[in-house]
C-alpha cells in the first residue's frame, strides 16, 4: 500500500521499524505470557538496562515519549511542583499542555541557546522556595540530544546535576534520542545519565529504529516509589508489554541502538557537508545529532516544500529543521542536498 | 525465550497477536510514511471503520483500552460531569482511577446483575440535574460485551441509549470485547451501536489479537469536539501510526476479527459445557463470551491455582474467571476443564 | 433588605454569623497585619486549636467545607489513591465531584447505615492493594456527625482507625458538624478525632455559627507535609487570614461553639418530639444532632412544601431533611411542627 | 489584640476592611436567607454589577482571586487550551501553579514591559492553531492595573482584545484592582471591559476594602456556560454568600470603590513624589495606581527592612515594591518616605 522506497527529512518518526526489531517482535509471539510485563522478556529488559545504567537502575516500558516524561515529572514532583525547562523543550512545545493538563505539573521555562540549558538560566527560576505563592521548583528537565539537535557534555550535565541537588531538585533527561548523542559523543550511555548525576531519564526506543516502545528508566531509588500506579494511571501499561520488551531487547542487548544512532549522525552530517556553503543557507545549530537546522531564504524554502516534507522550525526566520534516521541512505541525502543547493542557487 | 505451546486461561491479553497481524505490520513496515496518523494506512483504517460503523464513524487509533476510555469520556463530558456505570465497569475496577485522575470525570455506580446496567439502574444516579452541587450526569457508560462476559442484545441497549438521550445524556460503549458479542449474537457491530443509539465507543484490537492498539470511535458527530487533542494530551498519539492502523485493516477489512471471536467464544463454550456438571462448582453468568465464571471450593482452587494462572473474581465467594483466547485450542479447554473436574471431585 | 426574624429548616447555612462572632470580626479590624496567616490571629488559633486537639495539631484555616476536605484528602494520599467513603459522604454527593476533578482523587462508595461506616462495609473496598489497575486505598473518610444527623462513639471511631491503621491506611474525620457531635454525646473534641486515632479532620466553622471559615487539622504529623502549598493552590488560601483565624478564637476559646451547638441540637429534638408521633411520619434516623430526617405522605409534603424551605432527601422514599442552627428560636420550632402535624392530619 | 494604630506599605491585603463594608456585613447578619447564592443581597449585586458593566454581564461572587482566576480561565478554554499571559502575570507567578494544576490549563509566557502585553508580544505564542501538539491558544489574560502597578488604556486593551478574537481567542482581564486602573484614568470600569471587547473578568474586592470576596464578572454571554459549576468543583462557592454580596453591594452601590482607590493612587503618588529623587533610588515603573517600584542600593534596602514589611521584587536589581492602601495615611508615607530617603543617603 505504501512506497517502500521513499524517505523523508521531516522526522526520524516517518520511518518503520527496523527489521531486527521486527524479527524480535514475530520471535516473542505465539504462545501464552502473562500480561502487563510479568513475563520473561520484560524480564530480560531490566538486565539489559541494567546493564547500560547500573545496577539501581530500573526501568518502565511505557508507549510514548510524552507519556514517559508525564510519568517521570510526576515520579519526581509533588502535587505543588514546578519543573525548570528550556523554553525549546518537547515537554513545553509539543506534548499538548500533557505535563500540566494530566501530570498537574507547573513548567517554568527558562531561555536556552541551542536548545541547552545552563546553570545560571535555571537559577532564574530556582528560586522562591518555602514560598506557598510559587509552585516549588523540585525538578529540572533537560533533553540528550535536545530538540535542536545538540549534546550536552558529560560535564555540562554534571554541573546541572550538581546545582540541582544543592537547591533540593531532581533532574530528568528527555532521552528521547539519547541513542544519538551517545554516538555523537562515543561515551556510553550512563556516561551522560547515572554517572553524570541524572536521577531519572525518558530513554526514546521509538526514534532509534522501534515500531512503538519508551521507557521511564529510574537511576535515583528514592524516586522510584508508586512508578508503576503511575504509569497504569497515565494510561501507559501495555497489556501485551512482552511486544514493547522485546523490541528494547533487540537493541540494546547488541549495538544495534548505536548503530542506528551512528548511521542517523552520520547521514545528517553528510547533509551538512553538502549544503553548509549553499548560497544564502546558514546553519543555525551544530550538527551534533541526526538533525539540521539551517534558515534559507523564503523563496527557496517554498520550492523545496513542493517536493519535500519537512519542518519550519522558526517562519520569523525562515528556519528549518531537516532530520536523518537509522533508514535514511546517502543517495537520499544527495537527492535532496541537491535540491537544496539548487533551490537556493536559483535565486 | 518462551514457551510457545503454553495457553494459560488467565486473560485473553495473555496471547501473542494473530499471525496475519503480524504479517500486516511487516507489510506496512519499510519507507517512510508520514508520522501521527497521517499515513495511507490510517486512511484506510478510516474506511474499514466506516464500513462497519456506518459512514459519519470517525475512528481515532490508540494505544490502551483506558486511553480509549479516557478520551471517549472527556469527548462527552464538560469538566463538571458525572458518568453512570456499572459497579463492575473496568473504568471503575480496574483502570487505577485514570477516568478521575486523568480525565477529571465522577463516576457515578450504579448495582448491576451478570454486569449489565439497565434503565432503572442508571435512573438511581440519573437525577440532580442544574444542581451546583451534584456533578451533572453527562454519559452512561455500558460494555459489550460486559466485564462478566454477558451480551446485550440491541434492544437492550437501545433502551438504555433512549433513557440516557431524553435526559439530555450520551451513550458510550466500551467495546473491548465489541467482537465476541457480535459473534455471540450473529449480528454485524453497527447493530450493538450505531443503530441501537450509541454515541461513542472504544474499540478493542488488543484482546482480538493485536499487538497493541485500540480505537475510539466517534459514532455521534456531535462529540467529534477536540479529540484529536484529547488523543495526544493523553498520550495516547502513536507517531509510527500507520503500525497500529495496518494491525485494524488486517482485522477489519476480512473477517479475522470475528473469527477470533468466534473461536474464542466457542472455547468458552467449550470449557463450560465441560466443567458445569463438575460437584460444587457453580457457574454464576451466563457464557455469551469468551469468559467462564464459575464458584469453586476453596479446596479446589487452592489445587487449581498451584498449576494454572486465573483471577479470583471475587474472594468472598470463591468465584473465579477463566477466559478464552482466539489462540485456544480444544485440548488445552480440555487439559484445565479435566484438572477442574478432579480438583472438585478430590474433596 | 431581609426579614430578620424569618427562620427556615432547610440548613444550617441558612443563618447568618452568631453576634460574638461579628464582633470578634470587628475587634480584628483596623490598622495593618500581615496577610495569608502570618497574623496574631492566626498564631492564636493555632494555639486554640492545640488546646482541642492536643499539642501536635495544627490548623489550616480555609474558606470552605468542600475545600477542606479536598486539602485533607490530598495531604494524605499519593497520586494513585482512592478514599473509602460512605455512599452518603457529603464529599461524594454534594461537592460537584471536586475530589476527583481538583484532587484527583477516586472515591470508593460503600453501603452504609444512617449515614455510619463500619469496618465490614470499609473491607468490601479495602482490597487490591498492590495491584497496580486498582486505585490504590490509602484513606477512609468519615463525617461526624454524619450527613443523616447521626454520631459515631469514640469507640465506633476507635474501631474503624484500628482497622484502617492496619491496612496502611489512614482515616479522615469529615466535621462540617463536629460540634454537634461533641454537644450530643458531652465529650471534648479530641475524643472523637485525636483519641480515637483520627489522622487528618476538616472542622466547620461556617455551620456553627461562623460567617465564613472552615480549618483542616493535621492531627497525625506525618500528614502535615506540603499542606500549606495545597492549601494555596486549591485556592483556600484566605488574605486577609485574620478575620478567618478571629471568628475561630472566638468561637472555641469559650464555650461559644459548644453553646451554638447544644442549642441547634436541642432545637432539632424538640422538633422530633413535637412531630414524632404525627399519623403518617416516619422518623428514619436517629436525631442525635441538628437533623431531624422522616418521611411523610406525599401530599403532606407538597402541602410543607408551599410554606418552608426544606431538603427531600430520597423522593423515591418522601424522605425529607430538617435541619436546626444556634438561632433557631423555640416558637420556630413550634411553627413548623404545628404545621407538620397538621399536614398529616389533614389527609 | 493587634496595634490598629499600624500602616505598612507591603501589600494592599494588610488592610482590613473598609467601616462601611463591616457596617454592610452587619446589616446582612440576623434572621435566615437561602445559601449559596439565592438571597436578596446577590440579587442586589447582580443589579450593582450590571449597573456597572453592561446589561450582559453575569457576576460569580467567589472567595479568592486565584479562584476567579482559574474559573474564569477554565470558563473560556477548553481541554485543550492554552492561556497566553504575560511573564509577570500574577496567575503564572504567584498562585501556586493552580492555573495549571486545578485548571488543567498550559499558559503561555511572553516577555512583557511594566506588565503590559502587546499585540506583537502575543502574536508570539498565537500560533499552531490546528497542530494537535501545540496546546491551543484560546484565551490571552492581561491585568489592570497590572501587578507592575502600570494601567492600559482604553485603546490598548482594544487593541488586544481586536487581535485575540480575530484568532478565535477570548480576553481576560485580572482585575485584582480594576478600581485602582478606574481611579488613575477617570474613566467608568466599563471602559476598559465591555466597552474593550473583554470576555471575562475576575474583579477584586478584597484590595479595595472587602474582607473577602471577589467575582467573576461574565461579559460575553457565550463564555456562561457551566461557570456555576466551575465555582461549586474549584471550592469557591461560599454558602452563606449573602456575607460576600453584601460587602460587594457595599462598595459598588456607592461611590466606596472609586474612593478608597483614588485614596490608594494618591498615597502612591505622594510617595513616589517623596522618594523620586532619593539618591541612588530609581523608580522602575510608572505609577499608575497604588504601588511604587524601585531600585535601591543594597545597603538602603538592609536597612529599610529592619523597619518595615515590604517585598524584594526582583533580588537581582535590588528592586522593591511598596504598596498603599484605602486606609494609608499621609503621615505614614511620610514616615516611610523619611526613612527611604535617609537609608539612601546614609551610604
Amino acid at each position: 500500500m505504501h512506497d517502500r522506497d521513499l524517505r523523508e527529512f521531516a522526522s526520524d518518526n516517518y520511518s518503520g521499524a527496523h527489521p531486527d526489531v521486527l524479527a524480535a517482535i514475530a520471535a516473542a509471539n505465539g504462545g501464552h505470557q502473562v500480561s502487563y510485563g510479568h513475563d520473561v522478556y520484560t524480564e530480560r529488559l531490566q538486565e539489559v538496562f541494567r546493564h547500560h545504567f547500573g545496577p539501581q537502575a530500573r526501568a518502565y516500558p511505557v508507549l510514548t515519549g510524552t507519556g514517559a516524561n508525564v510519568i517521570a515529572l510526576q515520579a519526581a514532583c509533588d502535587r505543588w511542583a514546578s519543573v525548570i525547562c528550556a523554553d525549546t523543550a518537547h515537554l513545553h512545545v509539543d506534548e499538548c499542555g500533557a505535563p500540566e493538563k494530566v501530570g498537574g505539573i507547573k513548567l517554568l521555562t527558562v531561555p536556552s541557546r541551542h536548545g541547552k540549558l545552563t546553570v545560571p538560566a535555571i537559577e532564574r527560576e530556582a528560586r522562591g522556595f518555602d514560598d506557598e505563592h510559587r509552585a516549588q521548583p523540585q525538578l529540572v528537565s533537560i533533553a540528550q540530544s535536545t530538540e535542536l539537535g545538540t549534546v550536552y557534555s558529560p560535564a555540562e550535565i554534571r554541573a546541572i546535576t550538581e546545582f540541582a541537588h544543592s537547591r533540593g531538585m531532581s533532574v530528568h533527561l528527555d532521552g528521547a534520542r539519547l541513542a544519538n548523542a551517545a554516538a555523537h559523543s562515543g561515551l556510553p550511555l550512563r556516561a551522560f545519565t547515572t554517572d553524570a548525576g541524572v536521577d531519572i531519564l525518558s530513554f526514546g526506543g521509538t526514534k532509534n529504529g522501534m515500531l512503538i516502545g519508551e521507557a521511564v528508566v529510574v537511576l535515583n531509588p528514592e524516586l522510584d516509589h508508586g512508578v508503576q500506579y503511575l504509569r497504569k494511571l497515565t494510561m501507559q501499561l501495555a497489556s501485551k508489554m512482552r511486544f514493547i520488551s522485546a523490541q528494547f531487547v533487540a537493541l540494546l542487548e547488541t549495538d544495534l541502538w548505536l548503530d542506528n544512532a551512528r548511521h542517523a549522525n552520520k547521514m545528517a552530517l553528510l547533509l551538512h557537508e553538502l549544503v553548509q556553503d549553499a548560497p544564502g543557507l546558514h546553519v543555525t545549530n551544530p550538527v551534533q545529532s541526526n538533525a539540521v537546522f539551517a534558515s534559507l531564504p523564503p523563496r527557496a524554502l517554498a520550492e523545496l516544500h513542493q517536493h519535500f516534507h519537512f519542518y519550519d522550525w522558526d517562519e520569523s526566520s525562515n528556519e528549518v529543521r531537516w532530520m536523518t534516521s537509522f533508514d535514511t541512505r546517502p543517495e537520499d541525502v544527495e537527492t535532496i542536498a541537491k535540491a537544496i543547493r539548487s533551490s537556493t542557487e536559483d535565486r
